[in-house]
């Protein structure tokens, strides 16, 4: 199944994505949250069954990143040995992490605000893992991979030089700006994903900038879900970003981005994001 | 005022701390959360004032973290300059900013697990803020402290290996293991905390580790706040913890904790925690 969020920013409703249309999940549950997602998804699969859910048209609805507001957003870096080399690192020999403000989540195609006096923003496309179950010391990747509600699609938007050269080396603060995780446009659930060859691409004004493949991650989606669970919970509902592949602009084959420009970011059964910067 | 959260974790309820006991203020609020600072705080004194709130006897009872779990835990480090240079660092020109998971947020008396296989778990006492209204790029100091609840105590417990030696240099890896923010006992209101000259001290079963005064600091609260606030958005009962002073055992001063051990943490006029390890 996909699901998503539509209507205006704060007030979206949840719904199932059917062919051309939607149906109005809010009878099931008021939001696509944790507590949602740890238990109830078996019901929408009975109701799309059953044909209970009330058909909502799909035109000129606004996206809302498919997932409520999570507790965190977890975010894994360096995890693509090419990208890893373009931003002049070694390749990890464990997860790097960070977090981002779980309010930086917003729509696949909401516009992006360039920081104030920023020159150094970046895009970086990246598979999305929420978390469906309590994860806490898992044990295997198999178990990993229990704990995964679905998949989506992220941009992990960076402003470097509040990353890297105002930070301390800390990079959150490069991070968070207000809309800096376009998220969705869908919400797959695990059962319709295989996430272990995705191709995942970005464009800026229609130029390709990143082609690459899941399959050259560091460290593949089950065993980024275990290793965190060694060292932090992740909640039902969380967003864990998997990290990006070569292809931005912090490698310097590539301008940062300008007001006007269009982002579009894609992951093969994930959707595409597009979003205009101001 | 001072405000708590009493009762078993995960069901507390919001309460005035008053001399000897508390009183009840689930009638105003279900929680102490960010909707409640952002409006709620005039009605607790006017109930307080005409005496309508019950009784609850203080005895027996469990404290929770003083405020509901945040939106965002945002940590400065490296705000002391002794605590710096213990670290082998040199102090920060500008904020260093990492973040740690909100679920981590527990109460300040309530036992520490010390992370499997850790042999450098660490104390860290520090001044706490809790926002009180949504912040994006505050123009000055003054305005940065009216956009502040009030204050209170955190232990920001750090596993200094998975923190230095195995996260690649992104500290939130050893920072966010289950229970490592201690929070409390109380919120004390902004009205009645002049944050500039607070003594803050920590013990390990009985013999002093930390004894500093938040005018050490780097970068005092008001600059903490403005500054946070032009590159992330605050929300209203999000909690910013402002660094630790000098006395942790990162610095080769003292052993890291090991099981059986009592950390003591306080903060003139915000309370003490006593945490046991295990």
């Amino acid at each position: 199944m996909k699901l998503a969020r539509i209507g205006e920013a704060g007030r979206e409703i949840p719904v199932v994505v059917a062919e051309d249309h939607y149906l109005d999940l809010s009878p099931l549950t008021h939001d696509i949250d944790g507590a949602f997602l740890a238990g109830g998804l078996d019901r929408v699969a009975d109701a799309v069954a059953a044909g209970s859910l009330a058909r909502v048209e799909a035109a000129g609805q606004r996206l809302g990143a498919p997932i409520a507001r999570p507790s965190a957003v977890i975010c894994v870096g360096m995890n693509y040995a090419a990208h890893a080399a373009e931003s002049g690192a070694a390749p990890p020999e464990d997860l790097v992490v960070f977090l981002k403000t779980p309010n930086t989540v917003t729509g696949p195609d909401d516009d992006v605000t360039i920081p104030p006096g920023s020159t150094k923003t970046d895009w970086e496309v990246e598979l999305g893992v929420v978390i469906g179950r309590r994860a806490s010391y898992l044990g295997s990747p198999a178990d990993a991979l229990a704990h995964i509600a679905g998949y989506t699609l992220v941009n992990d938007l960076s402003e470097r030089e509040w990353q890297i050269e105002r930070s301390g080396g800390q990079w959150s603060k490069g991070k968070s700006f207000p809309g800096f995780s376009p998220v969705g446009p869908w919400l797959v659930t695990a059962d319709e994903v295989d996430p272990r060859a995705l191709r995942l691409r970005s464009w800026v004004n229609g130029s390709p900038r990143q082609d690459s493949s899941t399959a050259d991650m560091i460290f593949d989606v089950a065993q980024i879900v275990r290793r965190l669970s060694q060292f932090l919970v992740l909640e039902p509902g969380d967003l864990v970003m998997t990290g990006t592949p070569e292809g931005v602009a912090l490698s310097g084959r590539f301008p940062y981005l300008s007001p006007g420009d269009v982002v579009e970011v894609e992951i093969d059964g994930l959707g595409r994001q597009r979003q205009v910067t101001r």
